[in-house]
């Protein structure tokens, strides 16, 4: 557990200290959970949108973009369903005045017999060494079986409470005698349902005035634009709608770095599909969603589904594909078969029809729905982190690199004149003009060339070329490769053909 | 008056039924001033900011780009004034329970003024035929100047009102008589100031959640980031901090479609510099983002500086770049020399440092700002009606095209196969599957190919390739340009070397 928050601190210190990611307002102290992007971090992260848009919507004849409004009719969550449903439970305690999520503060209470079990595994593996049967010994030892059915009876009577009557959720807590977890007062409020969308006011009359909410998800801006999509495009089933934008959750407890934030970014793709058919589809996506992710090179064994087996109203099947961070395995897409539920929603809310006429079956029906959902901040967050690594190199130095997909890393290449006079920096300028409308290079002149390389390492420059004073005589460069540090002498003319298999996007979206 | 309203209801009809801009929440009724992007519509929009991006951040070595968040410290928008400042002066019609811009009551009604000075010099010009020197006319003609003067005599008192005393804004409101412009009612309240921008809440409990605003610009996210940037980018005067995102303004009087909406995109620009050398930088601005517009192609006669004679606050010199919509000349983008305002209001009101050690001069000091902003959905309204043509052919037949420059185009290229048999569609895909990693291209087989031209000119695309049965002999295509309307039977081979001269972004921005 140290280790995981240090590996996680360590990244954060990197991200600020290399433009990549600033807390927000840092100027005034900052505001809580919102990040900034800075000057590495938004090439990063546009390369990242860029791979997405290019493999989901332009490779695909039979997927579109759209682009629509933050700004949403209030009705449109009605229909949803987040008006009524989306909502944590809150309960504050009258002594701290502090606001916890009772839900939270159950779990965490139940994930106590859980550390009891592995303790009791720990203790026993040290015991037995080599000959030790974990999974044998976990599924026979009484003290080890107790308190894992003392954790799921909690979190049975929890999930119970939660569903049908929150005061009872308050006698949980009060009778399994859980503190507040810093000053251990059980001085409790009832617990409150508290909806996590923004809400503001759209126009300027009291009378006149909409309450808005800000979209908690860019789905919806799918759903109440299908039909404009379908007719205008022309399009027949099966076929998908795609965005990117922001969402803005009011998070209670808002953690981890850019992994759960209040203001965040999603890519979405909703796909259209007969009744019937979207089980079929529902798996074709688990596969190609995670080839996209494999394409990437993180390794394999950070990837794995978690098949929910609860689903959600709505759903009829559901998957995360889930990432390894450095706080252990969690979602970072989502794959659900959302059924009919928001289209025929939006066909009660709105009054309208929202159907297809199948030209096949030679009827209408209200189309079904393959969603795929990406956090995009938690994709950054994924190759950062997987990408950052101190090595010690064998002269006994060490380097920190961000071993990035060079396809997706901010700048392609660096170019370096050996020295500031002789003509150098005119010749690297050249080189420099000559690249730059293919690929993002940079132009950097200052400290000895060590110095520099390093700091491209730093950023995941895959890339450094040195011009040096025989590249005047035979137009030969320095290439150096960032991964194996090693350093090649080759023709000017030849940079454009070594470099492009690896950076050029191209490379990433043919191996789909 | 009449034609100019025809032409951007033609406009915004088109973009509707092509797929390019759909009224947000449309199947809710809509949401006004608020706006959906369609499936051509979100590449248009993406290719204008890449065109920005590319030619403002990675072309220069001296800009970067970052990508802050919405929301931001609350602080920050006393700091920049929009906390006191940002107001419009409103008043209700106690009748009609409507509310209005009290200014632009008034500035509505000194343009009647105007108008009949207009009609005078309309009736002169009849009278006098060719030999109307209308210049003359207008200086010297006792009623035209008149009217004239009566006007600014009105708009003068209006700027001074506003300025010192609201109340005084009512009393010229009633002494000059005017009127609810629907039902003549002169029962008017007070003028009241009212803030555009949008508030929320963030955080749960009453106590302690705070007031946030959603950012009416983007610039403040630049400003206060500025430090970061500066020293994790080791940046050395003059550099420049780039970003793109949405803004949201809580307009009285939205309209124009997407010309003025309450949630919209900016693309600014913020460059710093020493104190002394700002005009010179402004100069150099206002003529490269003049020249980044020039090469789009829509037109030289369409583009016109205006620069401003009162100058805000924290301005010392400032132009706007102005465009022929339909409905007449408006600010496209603005250019301003911010000076130190900005950056010394943060300083002050978050008690932190923000100097620049100067080591050619030695000395720290705030920085300079040259800012660039422009308007991403006015863009694209000014590419949109500008493209927009409805030509007579020879045949006796009619087309609408969008003339769209070919770089920006949401499709480069569509792909027919003649009939769905015979092996066509297969050649077809194949072309499709070879092309689409470079360009966007489209692959469509329904109705005939006259139709599909069509089609393809109504959304702009700037090639049409037609696979038929010589294909399969020769290997050759038919290539159809959307300008011409001419057909070319070229090599397949040769189809990538024919079309990137045009298509490529890299021929606009090899053009700056």
């Amino acid at each position: 557990m140290k280790s995981q928050e240090d590996a996680l601190k360590k990244v954060v210190a990197h991200a600020k200290e290399y433009g990549f990611v600033f807390p927000s307002s840092e100027l005034y102290d900052g505001l809580s959970a919102i990040y900034d992007y800075g000057q590495n971090g938004v090439e990063l992260k546009n390369n990242l949108k860029q791979y997405w848009w290019k493999a989901m919507v332009q490779l695909n004849d039979n997927i579109t973009g759209i682009d629509s409004a933050i700004f949403m009719h209030p009705t449109i969550w009605k229909a949803s369903g987040h008006v009524d449903a989306f909502n944590d439970p809150l309960i504050d305690n009258k002594d701290s005045k502090k606001r916890f999520r009772a839900d939270v503060l159950v779990e965490d209470f139940a994930e106590k017999f859980e550390e009891k079990a592995k303790k009791e595994i720990e203790k026993a593996k040290k015991r037995f060494g080599e000959d030790f049967d974990q999974e044998q010994f976990e599924s026979t030892h009484p003290k080890v079986l107790e308190y894992r059915k003392q954790k799921q009876e909690i979190l049975d009577r929890l999930a119970k409470t939660l569903e049908t009557d929150l005061s009872k959720t308050k006698e949980l807590i009060e009778e399994l005698g859980i503190g507040d977890p810093e000053t251990g007062s059980k001085n409790w409020t009832e617990v409150r349902q508290f909806n996590l969308m923004f809400g503001t006011k759209l126009g300027s009359t009291a009378d006149t005035a909409t309450d808005l909410y800000l979209r908690p998800e860019t789905a919806q801006g799918i759903f109440v634009n299908y039909l404009n999509v379908q007719k205008t495009g022309r399009k027949k089933l099966p076929f998908g709608i795609a965005q990117i934008g922001k969402a803005f959750r009011n998070e209670i407890v808002a953690r981890q770095f850019i992994f759960r934030m209040r203001e965040f970014e999603q890519m979405e793709m909703q796909f259209f599909v007969a009744p019937g058919s979207e089980l079929s589809f529902f798996e074709e996506w688990k596969n190609k969603r995670l080839n996209w992710h494999l394409a990437l090179g993180l390794g394999k064994e950070n990837y794995r589904f978690h098949d929910h087996e609860k689903l959600a109203h709505y759903a009829n099947a559901a998957t995360d594909i889930e990432f390894q961070f450095p706080f252990g395995f969690k979602e970072l897409e989502g794959i659900h078969s959302r059924t009919d539920f928001d289209l025929s929603a939006h066909e009660k809310f709105s009054g309208k029809k929202i159907q297809y006429f199948d030209p096949e079956l030679n009827k209408n029906y209200v189309p079904y729905v393959v969603e795929t959902s990406v956090g995009l901040d938690r994709l950054f967050l994924a190759v950062l982190s997987n990408s950052y690594n101190e090595e010690s190199l064998e002269d006994g130095t060490s380097r920190t690199v961000l071993a990035l997909p060079p396809a997706i890393a901010p700048t392609k290449l660096a170019i370096f004149p050996l020295v500031k006079k002789d003509g150098l920096p005119e010749y690297a300028q050249k080189i420099f003009n000559d690249l730059k409308y293919d690929y993002n290079v940079m132009y950097e002149d200052k400290d000895a060339i060590g110095k520099r390389y390093r700091r491209q390492d730093a950023i995941g420059t895959p890339y450094c070329i040195t011009v040096d004073h025989d590249t005047l005589k035979d137009n030969t460069v320095t290439i150096r490769d960032r991964d194996t540090m090693t350093q090649e002498r080759v023709s000017v003319d030849s940079l454009r053909e070594l470099i492009d298999p690896k950076v050029n996007m191209k490379s990433l979206l043919k191996n789909l």
